[in-house]
């Protein structure tokens, strides 16, 4: 469980476009962010309220996030003099970067210092116990996908906040760094040992409410030479209801895979739902989420038309109308 | 890499049945099995020729191995007594047992001391990239299960040494504790990190020549609700051209899952090639391996016959007349 309201911590000399962990978190946790704070050579901002660790402290903020990743992945050693400000105001220091916080001797002596925790969300919290296989009560619908990296988590906010607007009760349920930041808890499926997947995805989604709706950001893909492993533990644990297929059109084959190609879609429901059958008898496609930004609005109404024609599915981008469509077919069920 | 020859040690108060490392060992790399060595109070021998592990380092063994299973799981204080003795003496000491050597201070201290290594072979020994999906040289036969714990490991040792027998070049891939004991090398895939499944088990086959065979131990089984994500990435990383499907008859369901019950053979088969094809479009089942310890001979005699005219495949027992059927196949593509 990270400790919320979050301070984003911008860094310095990064473009906005490195910034995707504190825009995700802006867009999708707003109400939990309660400023920014960058080194003062910064040329980035969210434009959200400038604090000083120690003023967000006082305002009730109980995480500093590094929102941005460095260039080259390593943490900057003038960074670390902001994130030990933080950290001994009274901040928990919370990171999704490759180096650990945990791995670097000032943080760890300031926390200590400080009685603040370092949180690497990388890591996996705890252990997990094996899968059981057993039918959990409560709703479940997993985003799967073409790919890895085209929306799946994105997809699962969107459906998650339909699905309360609507008046469902709903949880978005988090499987990687910048969805478990998002979340406040999640586990970090890919980071775990092999033999605990499908358990793991047991436990993030425990029984529930008959008419409760978990929301499961899914990871990698069925069609992925390397990652099939996870996404098939995912979707074993998660025992989904329902799936959402995500998929962008520019991808022909699997990215930096050009010897993977990827099949027309209905045949990639099917090896979906042919696998997660194993777990839940009921399973079923309830839509597809596409990542249409390099269509223009005339090539996304022929390409949505189409498909929707194609596999007699609600078919949405979440950045374009929304995802309404694809709740009202899960609330139909 | 572990070294060879072992002195197999069997601590005390054991049963044969719990000896089922060591037997393994004698009976898979007996060439390699120096002698056996126990505690005063043993009951169980294997009738190899008793050793103490000062005579065993003499005779030029180079590790002594932990071949049966504690009660309770935990090792006994006076066997640490007997492993301390050895590796002072100069062996190293191999375990597949969950109490980790490497977390018995004494054990630790003795090995630093003699310059001698503590091998805990659940522990992957090094960190492996993630899955290329690019297609290697050489051919590639890997044993798949309709559950765990029915036969993999002992199949894919027979048809090694089967192919070896009839003048093909083969090498056992071991992928789970007992196997890498015997091979002296592998990689425990149950214990990796999720997003390496695939890439550990692409190295495991590296390119060789094109007419020899790795012969793979399975893990897991497609059908299993916990541990199908182990097999799939075992399944792609291999790139199997052959595989063969070993069966219990008496296992109606997967074993401690009631729920879960074992489909006809023939859609077995039809899964593990679907699933294969990703990342080896040529991938075809070969053959059929029972352990048919629970039939008497003219029950295994209908059963073998039954299923070879269902599956138009051959149906061996590698204890009961061997897998030459098999490798006849394999050989004949």
């Amino acid at each position: 469980m990270l400790r919320k309201p979050y301070l984003l911590y911008l860094g310095d000399d990064v473009l906005k476009s490195d910034c995707n962990t504190a825009l995700g978190l802006r867009d999708w946790c707003g109400e939990d962010v309660i400023g920014e704070w960058s080194h003062p050579a910064a040329k980035a901002s969210l434009g959200l309220p400038r604090l000083t660790p120690g003023d967000a402290a006082l305002q009730g903020a109980g995480s500093i996030v590094v929102g941005v990743a460095p260039t080259g992945g390593v943490l900057p050693e003038h960074w670390q003099d902001d994130l030990e400000a933080a950290l001994t105001a009274g901040l928990d220091a919370v990171s999704g970067l490759h180096t650990r916080l945990a791995s670097l001797p000032r943080l760890v002596r300031a926390a200590a210092q400080a009685g603040t925790r370092l949180v690497d969300v990388r890591n996996p919290a705890g252990a997990y116990p094996v899968g059981s296989g057993r039918k959990r009560t409560g709703r479940r619908v997993l985003t799967v996908g073409t790919d890895c990296a085209l929306g799946k988590k994105y997809t699962a906010l969107a459906l998650a906040r339909a699905l309360r607007a609507k008046g469902a009760a709903a949880t978005f349920r988090a499987t990687g760094q910048t969805g478990i930041m998002i979340a406040g808890s999640g586990i970090p499926m890919d980071a775990l040992v092999a033999d605990f997947l499908a358990g793991a995805a047991e436990a993030l989604s425990p029984d529930n409410d008959p008419a409760h709706w978990d929301v499961i950001e899914g990871q990698g893909s069925l069609l992925h030479p390397a990652y099939a492993a996870v996404t098939l533990g995912l979707l074993h644990g998660s025992q989904p209801d329902a799936i959402v297929l995500c998929h962008a059109p520019e991808r022909v084959t699997i990215e930096e895979y050009p010897d993977y190609p990827i099949p027309p879609l209905s045949q990639v429901i099917d090896e979906y739902v042919r696998a997660g059958r194993l777990t839940n008898r009921n399973i079923r496609c309830v839509g597809v989420s596409i990542n249409s930004s390099t269509l223009d609005d005339d090539g996304w109404r022929s390409y949505r038309a189409q498909l929707e024609r194609e596999l007699q599915l609600p078919v949405c981008d979440p950045m374009r109308g929304g995802v309404e469509p694809i709740v009202d077919a899960l609330l139909a069920r």
